[in-house]
């Protein structure tokens, strides 16, 4: 395992973002072909998706886990999930503490699925008695959904003690794992989850065009007439690719084709252990660089990821966001907005093919920023 | 204009099929970036495809029409238009002489829309005056819809005719041009639409991974309220891209990269016009080819559009469709399977990156399998 940065032809922009991200140039290139949705090659690159994506979820029984890939960007995914696992009569925990739990309860709003809303604030953890009163009290509730790391903020939720009241109370558990598949290690089995969902174009470094669902076939299989669309039914979905192979409707071949090569670079990085030792190593690295700049991070290092950091606004009366951003763009760096109402915050994203030496860089592209700003902190 | 093949680097075997498509080697190339979907420049793609688009569909009154591209394949697209423009109370007119069609209707059921399904033969035009009729007898119908280029047969409907008819009964009218958009000249406004819906992966020669209506843009205002998902709502994902130039969701940033190419060189190749002539001179290759061999055409001439074509299995005793769509297959030629329930068809594309010298190559080898199956028509 090497955390050296590789010799790259990609002269873009760097992307310091949650996704689309910076992938190897290698990636891309496996997207130079044109293969037949219905042909043996390409059949073969999905079952190998299929299969190594279970592996990274820490199960090869394909006997009790499956995987159902969904087209469209990752809130497809999620959304195929929320519409088609929750019993027509069933009712929905959503554990928010950030804008993508928001979003879970957005689409049981628009589904009418009955839902009930346990939230703390954004850079607070889930209230694990609070879940636990919940499904003690409430008998109706069916489903538990959570998000693993809310790309809002940066913070990781505990998945993990969640499932464990999950299963305790024998409801069926969702988690919403889109920017930390691959980069943060799960076990769906060890975490009880019944559904995990995440998506191309997150920490396998992969081009954005599909999403994927992790699935306990068991529970799977109970939700026969559960989903509300035709296009994101992910029980029809799944059925048709263990009968033929292939999918109901065009799959992004290409986009599969860049993603079965980005789960090869994964494997030779040394799988999951080695990439989180790089974002890790990113991230410690960007941190110390941008508090030896003067900026303050929004969550404490307990509550922390390793994804992607929310920094608040230098207090300073120069400081203007677009301006800072634009900048930072013309220089070559890509920066996120934050997502925090009106709380003056932005994102730096760890993940993608970003090595410390680029997190270095950035801070260096910062720390100019900032004279040009006639910024002093 | 030149119907020469140009030199290609493309080495996969040529797509024959109804898409994903071959597709020219500059078009994948384009692929070869990484774009953050919130940077200028790939808003600037983004708007760009929009203008172009609405230039196809021979308009350019950005205050009269407008375009949505929608994340996923094309069924994604008209799904989120059927689940979209139906008010909650509206009911539909399918007019069905295929699998596509059918698959409308399989939507509105889906959603409990209520439907009227009008149903002619697969090698049968719709029955124009049972539409005014239907039109005329039930004021329940707000929404008609029907496909273009029936893939299933190849059939082309005459949208411009069932077009008046909708406009004098003042329903709106959602044509699927699925896969004749960019290779068949169509005017939104001469024929009445108000919608219509084609994907990246057929005429205009992307690759796939997102679809996109356009719309008469009072006919789309008039929508709010009418959506039943999150995802596929098509007002909702106009007025993001309008208020701010991007997506609500992650869009296939490369795909999108790969279809601005694309429409470059169906500018640079002279436009629907040229290329309706290549791919006619495709088609008529090909059949006369077919013909020679003694094959034989399901859909009468009159019937047939320049698009994909469906021939009978040829009644020989040694014809085995799976063996010979394998030769073929091995030769370097994909097919593609019919799709008329338990009539012995299979279907031959005339779309995508492809030339008249293709098709005679294609005869060839179909020439030769024939030998190597022992079947002499």
């Amino acid at each position: 395992m090497t955390l050296d940065k590789p010799l790259t032809s990609n002269r873009d922009k760097l992307l310091y973002t949650p996704g689309p991200l910076t992938t190897s140039a290698t990636v891309k290139a496996a997207m130079l072909r044109d293969l037949g949705s219905r042909d043996q090659e390409f059949m073969a690159v999905v079952r190998a998706i299929r299969q190594k994506l279970l592996a990274i979820g820490g199960q090869t029984d394909e006997s009790l886990f499956t995987v159902v890939p969904m087209q469209g960007s990752g809130t497809f995914g999620v959304e195929a999930a929320i519409s088609s696992i929750v019993p027509r009569d069933g009712k929905l925990l959503v554990i928010i503490n950030g804008a993508y739990g928001k979003r879970i309860a957005q689409m049981a709003s628009v589904y009418q699925i009955n839902a009930h809303l346990l939230q703390t604030a954004e850079n607070v953890l889930p209230d694990l008695q609070a879940i636990d009163a919940t499904l003690s009290n409430d008998s109706a509730i069916t489903t538990v959904a959570v998000v693993h790391c809310e790309t809002t903020t940066g913070v990781l939720n505990p998945i993990e003690r969640i499932g464990e009241i999950v299963r305790r109370h024998k409801r069926v558990y969702f988690v919403d794992a889109m920017s930390s598949f691959g980069a943060i290690p799960i076990n769906l089995a060890d975490s009880s989850i019944d559904y995990l969902v995440s998506s191309s174009n997150k920490c396998i470094e992969g081009v954005p065009g599909f999403s994927f669902a992790l699935a306990r076939k068991e529970a799977l299989l109970a939700t026969q007439g559960y989903a509300r669309t035709l296009a994101l039914n992910l029980l029809a979905q799944w059925q048709e690719l263990e009968k033929t192979g292939q999918f109901r409707y065009t799959p992004p071949t290409h986009v599969m084709m860049a993603f079965h090569q980005a789960l090869l670079e994964l494997d030779a990085e040394g799988g999951v252990p080695a990439r989180a030792a790089r974002y890790k190593q990113n991230h410690d690295t960007l941190l110390a660089g941008m508090r030896d700049l003067g900026f303050r991070a929004y969550l404490p290092p307990e509550l922390q990821s390793y994804i992607i950091t929310t920094f608040y606004y230098p207090e300073h009366p120069n400081f203007d966001f677009e301006t800072f951003y634009q900048t930072l763009n013309d220089k070559g760096f890509v920066i996120y907005p934050g997502k925090l109402g009106d709380m003056p915050c932005f994102r730096l994203g760890n993940i993608g093919r970003l090595y410390p030496q680029d997190m270095i860089d950035l801070v260096g592209a910062i720390k100019d920023t900032l004279v040009e700003m006639n910024i002093v902190l």
